[in-house]
């Protein structure tokens, strides 16, 4: 297929009728929005906006607080697009209200730079200012299209004319591009949505400027890698520094490649992509070893106890697959955007909705965080939490998942030429714009658990539908009107073109085994260990489910795995059952003979759904027996 | 046999002949005594004694070194008592001519609390002047019997009587105890010296108000556990906070204990020894397993990369199980003494006897310090270095080396009624006071190399030779004058009571085969590895031997281990030779197939050698395959 001709199909043309999306949607619409807003209320964060906070008053206002807000608001005008809700609306015309006045005559709009330090404004590079102007923008637009109500996109706007002539115009900032990105995907977005050039312009600056800046210092406490700021962008070849950064830029890059059919640029991200689901993308899709800067840190470096893997970055690295599909199909991408939506994204929030993970390791160990508990501040490590929290200082991860969720039906389709792609699969109604046609599909599946997916042609018409056939599939059919076909597959699409009726039906029956990967032998931490899957989904195991050391079973690729469902935490689940060793338990702490192993049962989860039972032990990789 | 009444034999009634230690010694006495000298020199350890710093000058004198001094001291008189060397001898008496000039009217002797910060002296709990004083005393005592020379150890004794009235008697301090334990050693040693009781009752009065004082204060960068007062010493039960602190503070604990046949303190030390050596230890004796507050952790806690082991730990550890096996003897003590001193110790000093390390891990990953040295500042992580330095700022080590080396024969033998126990083996001729006659034996071995100890009597006498058999001799034979005896063995030790003749000789055989160990299966990070041993060392690898990944190596017990002589810089060594397999090296980060394995040779070199050819990775718990 041609390149740089793919456009997205956005998930308002596309109502999900029922399976796992649906499920999760109607699950947020009843409990996450309005748990994240009361959270939000209850820490001041929709008050800072009226501007009135003074020293010694409560809830100080913080650097990046309006993009927790209008993330909220992004994530609240997705499921409002999709459903009205006056309630929620008048929740979010208030605060539009708040931004209308306390706005600057400039058009400025950050509560901390204006109430705490005013004189500090657009000095600091690591200050967030322009990160939370792009969520302004994404959440103005999402507003709009929602309800037609345009006043926040006139703030958004009026605020992009003030940093397009300070940054881009003037140079009267301190520096010259962002130190967190953000503002680059929120100001291709307003072009697409306005049609106006400027926003275009204002976005290929801070990327093109990114990396060549005398200005752009950097701090003590970080590195130029950190602000991905260390070299041109099209100069980079690994992924460094900040995770989120990263893959917000990454994906702005992928943004700019496409618009301006960029080759180079698309080359320079393919092999970003490539360093990181090859060198540093954990199996669950998580990506940023470390806490330490919430960064990249170097090939094969995946620690399992201290792995980060922030939920906003696996959501960032969605958002970068789902931009380098449009520009080249390939299923690599939609693999990728599918390891990370169902493992590390979904861990980040709890079964029933209302609490969340910031970080996401690969396993835990209760007693370490029991004694780190106990030590004294100046010698505790740092540790991911062990149960999910309601709110964080930093709460960028909760409204990021409304964010993500609201709009998952973005990955389901994206069109180029006379070619429909279906890459991600879930139950949806799509209307979607071919040429100058609109082909409407329906698809019904109950993937992620199973693998076959029904496909309804609704209007007729000559088009191209091409399926994907995820990596884990061993074994794909196709079948239309019950005829088995063999069709062209390439780079992970089978390409099927022929003149539709309305009524076909197109059955794609996908392997879905359980299966067994090891890691790459430089990963030290991995060695020896495997790591258990069902479709796109990792699993792991808990001490509650499993009681003996779970760090010492060993798993066994000729054992028998069974897939029965099972309720977790009132959430029907299909879990996984086999057999494995465990070594007899020893009083010594070193023995030099080999102990007795016995064979006991093991329990496993998908990864998505642990420590919703309260603290327990977890693991992902075990040992393997040949 | 009767506990408390167990006698030191002293290294100054042996010498060491030839064989391991008396080349260590040889290599420390013609390096490593000026090794450290010079550095302490260039970094103006000894000039602070003379007391003229000033504000702007280089050099400011540190709260600890006097104690790098004295410690240096008393290592130079161990091997100046065995050896004259009027050089040495002159450079020590410089010193202690300083110390004479500089000690204050009332005995103080601080140089920090003296030019830099008089007003808090005996204030701050953490600042180590008790420690410092401890080392003084230690030093002294060495000094005094290495020469006759007593102006230092008139020193130490001005010194002391003004910490027992301020202390003791007045009170006058701004706290009761030590917040770095030291001091309760020099103190009995002190006693032993001197017969002077109020030694013994100024150690009896730190250990029996430690953990029973209030203010004895803790501080908001570490805790009570860190500084061992978390609770009064009879009442504690697991080993926690700082390790050098605890194993200090045991030692003392065990040499008062003995002193006043204390059975009730002894339990207390056997529950923290056995908490240490069933739970908190590694493989190779290496104590403390996290550099935050360099301190124990929680049970089963042994994380490889990240071990902190500090050198001095492992010796303090040695120094506790040196003082328990004089109350009950039991191989226990002696096979964890040789664990610490073969291994952790040892690697503290290279193979050339001139650079040190501070930490021991298990294991190292030249990428991780590599990036991690890449870092700033801020999102640096603590990791162990990979190569040796000649000194640090804080230099413990170095002279507890020397202290430990140039004494090591401290370890060889002890004495209870008519009983010789024959603990650590190495070749060398003692003359060992048995109630009022001397005995004298001669030690001929290749021990740890080798499981062959010869001992011929030198003089006739009825008394009991008692022979330890270490833990890991599966098989031990004795044979007297070629006559193979069963002997009546108890808590590990062989007892051969008969009228002995001048010229007997006595054959132990210990069965010195290589080993595989596995660890508890609660040690999370060891699940599924295993450890090589030989004897009384541990065995890891490295990179530059094996060029491939270490930590997908599997070992097999089936395998057949060659023990083959090697040169590793410069030194000779027996290392261990043997196959292994690992998988073929992939390109994918993650697969779901198996990989082949191939066969590769293995070599394996003692732990204590490692890092003596530059930075290379290295393991010393490597896969195992059943």
């Amino acid at each position: 297929m041609e390149k740089y001709v793919g456009k997205p199909v956005s998930f308002d043309q596309i109502d999900l009728m029922e399976g796992f999306w649906k499920e999760k949607q109607d699950l947020f619409r009843e409990v996450t929005i309005n748990a994240v807003y009361d959270r939000f209320e209850e820490t001041g964060r929709f008050e800072a906006l009226n501007f009135n906070w003074k020293e010694g008053m409560p809830n100080k206002p913080h650097i990046f607080w309006e993009s927790d807000v209008t993330k909220w608001i992004e994530g609240a005008a997705y499921f409002l697009q999709k459903q009205p809700d006056p309630e929620l609306e008048a929740k979010v015309d208030v605060l539009v209200q708040r931004m209308v006045d306390t706005q600057g005559e400039d058009g400025y709009l950050n509560a901390y730079f204006t109430v705490v330090e005013p004189e500090a404004r657009f000095t600091r590079r690591t200050d967030h200012e322009l990160y939370c102007a792009g969520h302004l923008v994404e959440g103005a637009i999402a507003y709009a299209k929602a309800t037609g109500k345009t006043a926040m996109l006139e703030v958004a706007k009026k605020y992009i004319d003030l940093i397009d002539r300070v940054f881009r115009i003037e140079h009267s900032a301190k520096f010259d591009t962002p130190g967190h990105q953000e503002i680059e995907l929120a100001l291709f977005k307003l072009y697409e949505y306005t049609g106006e050039e400027r926003y275009k312009e204002l976005a290929e600056y801070f990327i093109n400027t990114r990396g060549t800046s005398d200005r752009d210092e950097t701090y003590s406490f970080t590195d130029q890698e950190h602000m991905q700021s260390h070299l041109p962008v099209r100069e980079k070849e690994t992924a460094e520094g900040h995770a989120v950064r990263a893959l917000y830029l990454y994906s702005s890059m992928a943004d700019m490649a496409l618009i301006n059919k960029d080759d180079e640029l698309y080359q320079v991200c393919k092999k970003l992509f490539k360093n990181i689901v090859n060198r540093r993308m954990y199996i669950t899709g998580g990506v940023g070893s470390t806490n330490r800067g919430e960064s990249f840190t170097f090939d094969y470096d995946l620690p399992e106890y201290t792995s980060y893997n922030e939920t906003c970055a696996s959501i960032a690295l969605a958002l970068f697959c789902r931009r380098m599909w449009l520009i080249e199909p390939n299923h690599i991408y939609a693999d990728c955007a599918e390891r990370a939506l169902y493992n590390t994204v979904l861990s980040g929030i709890s079964l029933a909705g209302d609490s969340f993970f910031y970080e996401n390791p690969l396993a835990t160990n209760p007693n370490r965080n029991a004694f780190n508990d106990s030590r004294p501040q100046g010698l505790k490590e740092h540790l991911p939490i062990l149960e999910r929290v309601k709110v964080f200082d930093c709460s960028c991860c909760p409204p990021n998942l409304l964010r993500a969720i609201g709009s998952i039906a973005d990955y389901m389709y994206s069109v180029a030429d006379d070619v429909i792609y279906a890459h991600c699969y879930m139950s949806g109604k799509a209307t979607i714009p071919l040429n100058d046609k609109n082909v409407k599909l329906e698809q019904k599946t109950k993937y992620p658990y199973d693998g076959c997916i029904n496909i309804t042609t609704l209007t007729e018409g000559d088009y191209t539908l091409a399926l994907r056939i995820p990596g884990w599939a061993d074994d794909a059919k196709i079948r239309i009107n019950d005829e088995l076909l063999t069709l062209p597959i390439k780079n992970g699409y089978a390409y099927c073109k022929r003149s539709w009726k309305s009524g076909d039906q197109i059955v794609l029956e996908l392997k879905m085994d359980v299966k067994i990967f090891e890691a790459n032998s430089k990963v030290v931490d991995l060695c020896g260990r495997a790591a258990i899957t069902r479709g796109p989904l990792v699993y792991c195991a808990e001490a509650i489910d499993n009681p003996y050391n779970l760090r010492d079973v060993r798993i066994s690729r000729a054992a028998n795995y069974e897939v029965v469902k099972e309720m977790i935490d009132h959430t029907e689940l299909p879990i996984i059952t086999t057999q494995v060793s465990v070594r007899e338990t020893m009083e010594e702490l070193y023995l030099d003979k080999p102990l007795p192993k016995r064979t006991v049962p093991l329990k496993l989860i998908p990864y998505f759904a642990w420590a919703n039972r309260g603290v327990t032990e977890m693991t992902t990789w075990f040992l393997i027996e040949e």
